[in-house]
């Protein structure tokens, strides 16, 4: 079995949505990108850092979907990285109303022996160094590495993010961080920019209007799937991420017709995740509905073209 | 060959763009609808309004695409219906500036004999009253009625609206007029509440963000193509449903899958369309750069979903 190791966040989310709210739910990024991947027949092993407060039930919870925890370093008494946000009424914007890092802003990550050599590495969003390190305790180069990152490193950080990006195969961002990255309004301009500093696929991510991928001249479209009800958006992105990794893991081979179907199990695991509050959702999904839901994919996306 | 009629505007425009601008520039809605459909072997009708200012090298033109003019009524001692928009930096909005309805206010339609037996019957947006008498003087009930329509109506003549839509089959519009026209923000609602209304396909119309069709529960999605600029997005929406139209009316066969294929016919022929100031480019347009660029809609969205 192929190994995907992933670095990002282990969290506590307080979330608030026009339909529900919490005051201490499990989040942060790796949270969701490992329930994701661990749906596909891949071992997943996870790098992060928690605090004392970090419930054994939550511990457990992850090691129930085989999720290997070697590299969770539990701070005995610091606290858990702290995420509270509200949604607007249409759910397409959010305000952040706080953000506490904790353990996370001494975060050291140690990649554990056992994924050394994991054929996909999936940097979550994090300060490039911590990134950086990551990739350097790999003893040999992964057949894949796949980056996330955000405004807050482009515009602290570019030299730290230029010499990540240089190391990378996949990067994967939203459509406002493209812009932002490339100094480029048109996506695809920006994709051409971006495709220079490093990365051979560039992931855009936008939201409710789909994927793009971009490969040299190529491009390809993955829709997100319309829903009747958005129940809470949080971690829809990091679901995509880690069904996109973890398809890729699985698969082995790596090509643009590869990504483009790694980027339609993305969607299609990000459109349960919005289904319930936090991780619910990713907890309890089965390979069935995966399965079923795969073909309304098709139904949404595929379709005779021919001139006449 | 199966003939399509378009009922809609003929006009002059004035467009400003970041890159261009023009005082007069031939416009309307119908002028991109059959200029669109002129790509297709079909035989192409319109029905519209003009007034004396109305050049005749805007009506050779348009013969010249074969495009019957019979229906298209001349007011000597009139104007034609002028608009003036200014887009924004981002192309992606824009401000009308004037509308001058001229001849257009005391429009009367009149179907030409030659296509009162239509296959295909494309309603573009204008009073509900106008529609529906386009409708009633067809002789026989075309294989299909599209119609597309605006907030304004939704607003001012709602009752009127709800008679044409009990009697069309597809209806094109944008997502803020599906939002308006169901009271529905989630657009997968509002399509199930529009459907209700009579019509039994919906295209709703994002923009850069593609276009939905909805069909009993399912649904299907064709994205814009990325593109490096936009040009002029002036009637790259009347262009989709030209294509559309004239693809549909091409291929005499009306389903879900046929309905995709125009879906993706559509977005192509748009594409080309923001690509120069007003009609130019689907002027100039040729079957050689057609269909290569289907080519690169396949591209765009075909690929291979399994489930491993």
């Amino acid at each position: 079995m192929s190994k995907l190791l992933a670095v990002g966040t282990l969290a506590y989310d307080a979330i608030e949505t026009p339909f529900d709210r919490t005051e201490k739910t499990l989040g942060g990024s790796v949270s969701y990108i490992a329930l994701a991947a661990s749906h596909f027949n891949v071992e997943v092993g996870i790098v992060s850092v928690i605090g004392g407060d970090f419930e054994e039930k939550h511990l457990d919870l992850l090691r129930s979907k085989n999720i290997y925890l070697d590299g969770v370093e539990q701070i005995p008494d610091g606290k858990t990285f702290f995420w509270s946000g509200k949604y607007h009424n249409d759910m397409n914007s959010r305000d952040t109303l706080l953000t506490e890092l904790n353990t996370l802003a001494d975060f050291n990550p140690k990649v554990p022996d056992h994924f050394k050599d994991a054929e996909v590495l999936l940097l979550g969003n994090l300060h490039p160094s911590i990134q950086m390190s990551v990739l350097d305790q790999m003893e040999k180069r992964p057949n894949l590495v796949i980056l996330d990152t955000m405004n807050y490193w482009m515009e602290h950080t570019p030299n730290q993010l230029d010499a990540v990006l240089e190391r990378i195969d996949v990067l994967a961002i939203n459509d406002e961080e493209a812009r932002l990255l490339s100094g480029e309004y048109s996506l695809v301009k920006a994709a051409k920019k971006i495709l220079t500093k490093g990365p051979k696929y560039l992931v855009i991510k936008k939201g409710e209007h789909g994927a793009l991928l971009f490969h040299e001249d190529h491009v390809f479209f993955a829709p997100a799937l319309p829903l009747e009800e958005v129940y809470d958006p949080t971690g829809a992105g990091d679901t995509f991420a880690g069904g996109l990794s973890a398809y890729l893991a699985e698969s082995r081979h790596i090509s643009f017709d590869r990504l483009k179907s790694a980027l339609i199990h993305g969607a299609n695991l990000a459109s349960f995740c919005v289904e319930e509050l936090g991780t619910g959702r990713m907890e309890n999904l089965t390979r069935d509905e995966i399965a079923s839901r795969l073909e309304v994919f098709r139904t949404l996306t595929q379709c005779v073209i021919e001139l006449d």
